[in-house]
């Protein structure tokens, strides 16, 4: 609702003396009692993510099997989708807020929340709906920046969900999950069946496996650009940025260009192995956060 | 995942003796057990929404407040504003399935799936992430069919929940209780206080509150369009549509123009009021689908 | 907590201009902040019923094979096991609140609460656990009253789950699934497999049904007594009761015998059938109840 | 059910592959398809409890203000009814399985499931109503070896809930937030109101609380024996038990009889603080339990 009045919104009291009560609160619409209709809140339910959990989004394009071929992706990988993609994720981080680092591949992306966020009260739905949309509309608007020759046919949807994971090991084998979720994505578009796949590779070394892929499909996989191997991690860096001013300095009668150096803190992307423990050594401060 | 082998996809097994047996599926991904991670997805929850009832996901604008400001939204009411939510509403009707009416007003929007929808098996984060995802894709989509003179400035995303109504009496009144919100609105807009707006208007009649709004805030409501005193309602019609082709009838050497009319279903939009019968007693078919 | 001074005990602040508010309260808890553990609290989660659904509790008795044989119970039906099952139903019904029916069979019972009970704000943990431990507990303190020849050996447990009923005819259909079991269980108590089962029993008549029944079982199903087919029924009804008592009468010297007749409202037992219409029209109270 | 026949009951297909596959089964029920009310079981709701977590029952006593009046308990603290809970949380302890831990004070009881418990699949309702009402039986049941002189008026019932403990952390503040309580029941057992309570005590020290209390309520809490200030911590202990025996030796006409010495594990009792550190190191294999 827009142009309301904001000395009239709904409000939460937060009791100094009670750091357990969050069910207290007092809303202008309960105060207001607008009409007879207003029990019909009683159905909403409380969906609120286990406390000191990770909370992970993930999305994934919808129908986006059909919606790479409408819009010619090149196969099997379009490197447009995917840096559109981490767009429009790093602006689900920068827009919205409690976001510490997220992963995505292909046509999808997981978003994962500081564990003692308390952003909408954890609420499940709010976390879903916002990287949802934000995302989605964020598809849209970037479009043009990386689909110079092909226009954008139709609006897409992205379908999510929220997983909640109570520590940082589970947490690592969540994103662990989806990284390696991409030698099998190989597999897929491949001709085998999964059941033939998975007889034909059984048991063979991981050089085995390459050399298959590379002799069966022509996929040479340690050739594949790292975006495309790894998929893409968003972590938040500390950025110079250098612009230039025109400033009058003191006792001076002309501007000056001056060079301004401003850190900003920005989510960066890296395409490197997060199975290992090299990543979490390199980047402890992402699992030791406690704010 | 685009680009996958269709015949490998991940399928539900149903089976054709056990009607119960939701949970009886066998998808690839555990067939192929591809890695040690796998367990990550126990995790998962079960947010399916009850059986045989109503499940409405309302999507709300995020700081919409400011959203309107930057884009010089006419106040109170922005008629561009309100044309493209409903296309964008109409868009999320057509493109995703089940949904059977829509209700809409200011910045928010709340789609009614059918009673027996077994869409994504009724798991609430799949309806709502999709519609909200789909809705703001769509108001970046169509913004400039609208705001021909006004730069969309960055994409907006939008919030939902999704509320589960047991009984088409509950069902009516939620709608009810958006619809009746309006007045509300004014009053939000106005320089009371709700505790002053409230006793302003207690006990006063439906008249003389039309003409304390309009004596104190210069409005009068009666003159308002109906799109802003009653929200708009998206439900299904069969309409008309006349196209022209050329045709060659058999014995003809010369195509002829032919009009061709086909009868489509389509979303439409009606601004009426919908907390009495009379809507209800007008589209029947809507609380009784049955499907 | 026994010996607490009631006027600090948690109290729930109803506020009369607010349906809606049920979670505007204040505990004494939160009041006090005792300790910096309180945070724990944050860990509790919501689990609500679904406002105006019929809320059912149905209990099962655990590992009950095993304990049937160790107290020497009669096969396939012990008539005193089941009599002691509906008196601790009847127990629960009149210990705890709202509950309006019960059905029961075998090991197993299901209670019916009011549709719009707000007992313990409609918690599913706090419904299936006071009707699970009253149960329990009364097991044990009625067994005497009927096993008089068998001592109870050891406590027994009762696992149970809550399910809510949107409609009427989804309750109706819940007591008659439970009704319909019968027939199953004496087929499960036969010497053939579910598959042999069906294959035997399809298409066949409901007549055919019992001679198949009594030529290979030795089971003639119609003259088991109502209790073993049809299973218990428990309802509200007024009972008179007639009690004597010594009244001194104005006037008078001696004291004189008085029948005192007193009407309660009893949980009563019926063995009928539930899967027709019949007992639902010779009991329209039970589901027109709206209080 | 009991009686029925072992090879038909509904059984749980476990596919060696597919370490996620918690939703794949098969059951006898679905199989059968016996009815046409199957289709009630969709209503069914999924309550499973957050993997790898610690899962906590908390029961209360129902009514025990009311309970410990009619029962003539000893104030503040009756002896006999904690023996008797504990009693009954030995039992529920040996029954039921996957329980570590339990902590009881006054008229609650606390049970701490193993991180990994897989019991009914974690099912909460399952988790919950097992204990409550195995817990109710056996107040029942045991009652007599407790109150000699007291008969057992009527079955008392239990509320429980299930709480879901993310890390060790979490969970020894949860058990120390139980033990903590203790000082303030002492204050609530007194005339003040909290407020008052909290005002006199706010600041001071631990010694001077102990004075207060003395000096106003004539409760001197460090002589208080060590099950009313500290509560009941049950843990698993081997414990050695020396039976004798008749055995006839061979080469002997005689039997002897033979002291017989056998390791047991049993839920033993402990009044110790569970709020320092101490405990947990004394203690370590309890959260480090990975089983």
């Amino acid at each position: 609702m827009w142009f309301i009045n904001t000395a009239i919104v709904a409000s939460r009291v937060h009791s100094a003396v009670a750091p357990s009560c969050r069910r207290v609160f007092v809303s202008t619409r309960a105060v207001m009692a607008k009409s007879k209709f207003e029990y019909v809140r009683d159905f909403e339910t409380d969906d609120t993510c286990l406390a000191h959990c990770w909370v992970v989004v993930r999305l994934d394009g919808r129908n986006f099997h059909r919606f790479a071929e409408k819009h010619n992706f090149t196969k099997p990988n379009d490197g447009r989708a995917l840096e559109l993609m981490t767009r429009c994720a790093q602006t689900v981080m920068t827009e919205l807020e409690d976001i510490i680092m997220a992963y995505g591949q292909s046509d999808e992306y997981s978003f994962v929340f500081k564990r003692k966020s308390n952003w909408f009260r954890r609420r499940a739905s709010k976390f879903m709906t916002n990287v949802a949309s934000q995302f989605a509309s964020s598809y849209v608007f970037y479009w043009k920046d990386y689909f110079k020759d092909q226009d954008l046919l139709y609006p897409p949807a992205f379908d999510g969900r929220v997983v909640v994971y109570p520590s940082n090991q589970t947490l690592k084998d969540y994103l662990s999950w989806r990284q390696a979720d991409f030698f099998w994505m190989l597999i897929q578009r491949s001709q085998l069946t999964p059941a033939q796949a998975q007889e034909r590779l059984q048991g063979t070394l991981a050089a085995d496996k390459n050399e298959i892929l590379f002799s069966e499909y022509n996929i040479n996989y340690n050739n594949e650009p790292p975006m495309y191997r790894k998929g893409t991690i968003l972590i938040w860096k500390k950025i110079k940025e250098v612009t230039s001013k025109e400033i009058k300095l003191p006792g001076e009668t002309e501007e000056k260009k001056v060079e301004v150096t401003r850190t900003r803190t920005k989510p960066v992307a890296l395409h490197c192995d997060i199975i290992g423990d090299t990543f979490w050594k390199e980047h402890p401060e992402i699992l030791e956060d406690d704010s």
